[in-house]
């Protein structure tokens, strides 16, 4: 079994599309810095629902020494010090799910 | 692209580990009744983090409308029923993936 991380976030009122971009970009560049990431799928809520976070990141990984390794990146560190003064919001998990066939 | 809906939950303080059971058998039941699934992934948080909610859904389908299919299949909605009460906090966002290759 692997482990999925899970990261909804809410931007905080006066959020920029700018800076939405510009976490986009830097979690873009993610998936061939960090090996450990199996697949890495995220991005801007679609607005087809009442009531939704704004963004979300689904982080698949092979156990919980990846994700450690992931968390601690320092290139994912840097985007979080871009994101973190634009959350209002973050709820999170992690589940176990099968292993990619 | 390929639509990515994900939902996270915290339950009411006395949920039982029955009444999860009860939910985690009824979400298994849903790949083979709605072929609009592409794929499920559900499952109890791990524990590994602070802070995180308590449940995680992840379902992954072709497009808007066959999002609609899932919402409103009355095998989704037999638990939601089930769920409902259970809920204290739900969080959710609906977001462009890539196709499957």
């Amino acid at each position: 079994m692997a482990l999925r991380h899970i990261a909804l976030f809410r931007w905080t009122d006066d959020v920029t599309s700018a800076q939405v971009q510009e976490v986009v970009d830097g979690l873009s560049r993610l998936p061939s810095r960090i090996p450990e990431l199996r697949a890495y799928t995220f991005g801007r809520d679609l607005g087809i629902s009442e009531g939704t976070y704004d963004f979300g990141v689904v982080a698949d990984l092979p156990d919980e020494k990846a994700l450690a390794v992931y968390r601690e990146h320092p290139d994912h560190q840097a985007v979080l010090a871009v994101m973190r003064p634009l959350i209002a919001d973050r709820a999170s998990v992690q589940i176990r799910v099968p292993d990619p066939e």
